[in-house]
């Protein structure tokens, strides 16, 4: 067999993610495996939790990379803080609001979904509304909805939640690093997030952040955490402390990835790469308004880094996609659920937001549409 | 801050795992990130799955590396294929049968623990005996027991799981590419692995493998699999068939790292490879002995890659592995559970086990324990 990897060709990820990775974070991939209890490693994950309280927002304690992909962070969430019978309520308006529904659902919470119009923001009012339907022991919202393009108003969701006791929990796998993220300003009691959207870094770890309120209820658990591998009180104590036991074998290069991934962030410093991502998503937008594309959600609840686009009727989705892929080598991605055809999502995350690439894809995409 | 990766020198990883990893890998892991649905990547998917294939011994399709490590694995084959209520029967001889009891035992089942002597072999006559008070749906046996470098009579076992109908489990992350795994010859229907072991590649993956039989067992399932992560019966749809639909994004770097330490071990060809672990373990227990140490486990039921030695009374172990580590930059493991103190784990695992870095262990301990 040939080897595959030799024909590997660099692409341009201008999708929901995975996004461009930053040359660091390649370097780091690569420095030589050491040991997960290795007093040199624990240093480095010292570090990268200190850098994602700061990139997350938060003074929480447990603010650690989790070993699996975005999709298991919002497992962890839900794990380690619902038990069978307890009432969740969901802020739905797209694929990810609709997959904590399920991942609840599971796990044997009562759910209540609000759902919204695809597209359009969660309403602060319609959920002060439904929050009299409570208590809820979890309210959950997705800040950034990657399948269509929408930020939620999580400050305002959260000063409603707070009051009732309710954990408060937030979606940040495609906002964070791209638009603020103040979990501690939001009242946020849970957050978690993946590497290969706005950090630029390839998939593989989930960070999570979790309140002292929320440890109080993980502490307070009637059964044991139905979920060994992200039982977040045995992981604390591999994460945390002086005695660091062993849980399982930490994925240690992704660790290096990740550290590297946010020293470049903090180094270009995080009010800068979000103007530089509000910037792009500017260039962007009239770009594509030049090529008699519009955008698919309204101008005030957009995100920079996921842009929905409407596909005009004339057009071939699918044609169009391919051929960005294989003659420009430029990938973006396709709607989803009731979206499928209807819209592109152009990916605008951490590396990929930069000037030359958004004339690049704009460049193929007018070629392509001819 | 310093950047904490300019200072990481390489170790040498003779512990329980991680193990030294090949230069291809490392390769590998720094090699651009493209689209998880990208055609290209699904090439390196089913790539991964045919090397899978080979190296565990089974025909089985569903043959694929789980996001997660190796713990996430073992998650993977009680989650999916045990449902609350069901007996499942356990064979422990160590820490990590231990680690199934506690997570088949979070998921509901009723687990009976047939316990045997840490540092001694499951005995199939106490199990045929034991599946007398079946029947059981699951039974489960770790084929090298990292936490004493035990290796189980698989064979016999699943001679005698067979004919009850139970599914038959066997953990083979540390045995995974350093002695035969047949799965198909054993009759076992599930299996898992972990990537850090005797594959040479950086922790992060856990590839599982599950027969139709088991498959057959995931379709009947009463209520959804708990766990929407690892739920396999998605999880499948995106690796295999032609629609590949989207479930969670894949560690694309990750991936490719497994496939490059894949194809090594395919170029040194499966029986050299174990040839070499049988030769490095001789010459160690060689070199040991004439250091006057020696081995915990008899000789027949002894792990080439994991050795456990007996720590004599008058030595230090925690000074022993510390100044290994900062002086000779040499990582041994520690014992676990009742045998913390009294054993080392010396593991030759994958790229580890090369005569130099025997001869280099073996010195620096002699050095270390004068």
């Amino acid at each position: 067999m040939a080897d595959l990897l030799d024909g590997l060709k660099p692409t341009l990820l201008m999708g929901p993610g995975p996004s461009c990775v930053f040359d660091e974070t390649y370097a780091a991939l690569a420095k030589p495996t050491i040991g997960h209890l290795d007093p040199y490693f624990i240093k480095i994950m010292d570090a990268v939790k200190a850098d994602l309280q700061t990139i997350i927002g938060t003074k929480n304690r447990l603010t650690i990379p989790m070993s699996g992909t975005g999709s298991a962070g919002m497992e962890t969430a839900f794990v380690n803080f619902t038990e069978p019978g307890d009432r969740v309520l969901i802020l739905t308006n797209g694929v990810f609001g609709k997959r904590m529904q399920d991942v609840a659902g599971r796990l044997g919470a009562r759910v209540d979904a609000l759902e919204f119009e695809w597209g359009t923001p969660v309403v602060p009012e319609a959920v002060e509304k439904q929050l009299e339907q409570g208590p809820y022991s979890i309210v959950a919202v997705v800040h950034a909805e990657t399948s269509t393009g929408v930020e939620n108003p999580v400050q305002a969701i959260g000063d409603l939640v707070k009051p009732t006791g309710a954990l408060y929990l937030v979606d940040c796998v495609t906002s964070l690093g791209g638009i603020p993220v103040t979990m501690d300003a939001w009242g946020a009691d849970l957050l978690y997030s993946g590497t290969q959207k706005c950090l630029s870094c390839p998939p593989g770890l989930a960070p999570v952040s979790a309140s002292g309120q929320a440890l109080e209820k993980l502490k307070n658990r009637k059964s044991k955490v139905p979920n060994w591998y992200l039982d977040l009180s045995m992981i604390m104590n591999y994460w945390e402390g002086n005695s660091r036991a062993y849980h399982h074998t930490a994925p240690i290069n992704m660790v290096y990835a990740l550290y590297a991934s946010l020293r470049c962030i903090m180094a270009e410093g995080l009010e800068a790469a979000f103007a530089r991502h509000r910037a792009m998503h500017r260039k962007l937008a009239q770009g594509l308004g030049e090529l008699g594309l519009s955008m698919y959600v309204r101008e005030e609840c957009r995100l920079p880094m996921l842009n929905a686009v409407t596909i005009p009727e004339s057009v071939d989705d699918a044609g169009v996609r391919s051929r960005l892929l294989k003659e420009y080598g430029i990938e973006i991605g396709s709607g989803l659920g009731p979206l499928a055809g209807k819209i592109w999502r152009i990916g605008l995350m951490g590396h990929t937001a930069r000037p030359a690439n958004v004339d690049r894809l704009l460049a193929a995409l007018a070629a392509c549409m001819k």
